[in-house]
């Protein structure tokens, strides 16, 4: 069976009926990103505090657009981490609070930059830094907090901190740069998209975390298991999110398939797909030339070989990897928090 | 008296009428830069294979991109600092190298990001990385090297250069942002553009030079002295920069002009104009509406009023007060070569 889908209302139909499958309107899911949040309210509300201190600048442009992308609606996903974790293994000070803001700057940067890579005109529904000031302040307004989160971590004066973050930085630098490599080309292993969301996004995902154990100078194990939940809600975490590209809730963006951006979804379906699909692949990805109706007919062939529910599948054995991280742990409060932010992770639908 | 200049004739002869006054053609000075290079060769050819041993990757586009612009013919002035700063204050171990090579990276990556920023298609006579490869892989590779200037550091191990480097980033980034802001602007104030220069070129001289001194754990003055003796150069290094951008060697370039950035030049040439100049700079700079002649022109109106002379001798005074920081040390080998140094900046031809 070939899915042939040109009207609105047939794109409509196919998305509604994938969602089901997938549990992607499980609301009750967004609860679990809740409990977290209320337990490390007061710390969240000091990074927040911090971001806005620290991103100041005599030059009134910088805390303009740093502040645009990171007042613009972000979970404080990767902070958080670094906030659950100390709390995890009891740590009593407060240096989590100016590192989780590190954490948020180095991401933030990152998303600056990406902008300018991938001309990407929305997130989250806004306009773009760099589609409201140029991708000339986009790149400097990124160079300033990447600076600005070392500034921070020297003053908190750990090189085991340093490490971490300084490592973590030149890796998604690296996987960003491969990502860009493998754009338009429908050939990429599965390996190498592994390879490149586990550098671009998951490396962060695994510093944030385990920098709490670090901090708390708590036992290497522990500090590993940290790392390692991390990484591995990272991974999970990307896989969904390239699923949602190509979900009923983000129909407004598809943007990876504008794009051209080669994920897991993509290259499974273009490993099943017989001639006449593959032809539609290197058409619509490979040589960018797609019409009104290709996102849905994408989407409808993705249905037929079911890849975003393979992909699902695959996000859930990471974060059932990520649940075994956390197990080394005592049940308190903060764990089961984060055992439900990682399901939060896999299951979420905005 | 206005000059009304348009054939290639007369712009050659008004240029060439330029340079003797200020003393452009002095070629014997091309050799006090090969003083300093001289006592440093070998210190300079460790820097140089650390550079390239430093910027590899698994992802082999870094290392290509990379060293399109670190092997494009640079000078290696501000890892040469470090090298000199070191050598004046009689250090003796190898750390000065790995540092130098961070230097290096720092400037490379603002290279690479100022490349997009700009969008110059020419540096050093050669495509830049941007013009190859695209705003994508230059952001993303400026990030990679800002990294691994952050990662090198770190194996070095010293909160106290992390603190030097990471500060200068941070006010680097500022200054290329206050940079973007006054484009085009004619009303800027000389004390912005001084500012701007400091920011984003004189810091990056400071840091290079004073980490000779943090390393070799000297005194406390004489630290100061080579900071303060490499923020002068800086500013004596730019300042001769932007009138070089409107010399006659530099005809083929003139992107100041054609960016519509504000440079001492033209701040002093609009200042000095009537009327009908002021709107000759308003429509070049401030507007961008610029004809083929204007660039000639514009460089008629610099010389009618005296302005790139009065630019060249602030920055012999910059350079003075840089000598004069060198005084606390004894006149060396190593001192004598970098008051030598200083002058090259001032007086270079290329």
């Amino acid at each position: 069976m070939q899915f042939k889908l040109t009207s609105h209302e047939e794109n409509v139909s196919v998305i509604t009926s994938i969602a089901p499958q997938f549990g992607l309107y499980n609301h009750c899911c967004r609860s679990n990103f809740d409990a977290l949040h209320t337990l490390v309210k007061d710390d969240l509300l000091d990074v927040n505090s911090t971001i806005i201190s620290k991103m100041q600048s005599s030059i009134e442009l910088i805390p303009q657009i740093a502040g645009h992308i990171v007042t613009s609606g972000g979970k404080r996903l990767r902070p958080m981490l670094t906030l659950a974790s100390a709390g995890l293994v009891g740590y009593e000070g407060t240096r989590h609070i100016d590192l989780a803001a590190c954490v948020e700057f180095i991401h933030t940067a990152t998303l600056l930059h990406d902008d300018v890579v991938d001309q990407s005109n929305l997130r989250r529904g806004q306009g773009t830094a760099n589609a409201v000031w140029g991708n000339q302040a986009s790149v400097l307004v990124g160079d300033f907090l990447l600076s600005r989160a070392f500034q921070i971590m020297v003053a908190d004066g750990s090189l085991k901190v340093l490490k971490i973050l300084s490592d973590a930085s030149a890796v998604i630098a690296e996987g960003e740069v491969h990502q860009t490599i493998i754009k338009n080309d429908l050939e990429t292993a599965e390996t190498a998209y592994f390879q490149i969301i586990e550098n671009k996004t998951a490396v962060l995902f695994a510093a944030a975390a385990q920098i709490g154990a670090v901090i708390a100078e708590r036992p290497e194990r522990e500090e590993r298991a940290l790392e390692a939940f991390g990484r591995n809600l990272g991974v999970a975490f990307q896989l969904t999110d390239d699923v949602l590209d190509y979900s009923a809730e983000q129909l407004i963006r598809g943007d990876d398939f504008r794009d051209g951006k080669i994920t897991l979804p993509v290259i499974l379906a273009y490993a099943a797909g017989n001639d006449e699909e593959r032809a539609f692949w290197r058409r619509t990805i490979g040589d960018l030339k797609q019409n009104e109706e290709d996102l849905t007919h994408a989407q409808s062939l993705m249905l037929h070989h079911g890849t975003l529910s393979k992909t699902l599948k695959r996000a859930r054995e990471y974060a059932n990897a990520a649940h075994r991280n956390l197990s080394l742990f005592a049940p308190t409060a903060h764990r089961i928090a984060m055992n439900e932010v990682i399901d939060f992770c896999v299951d979420r639908v905005y």
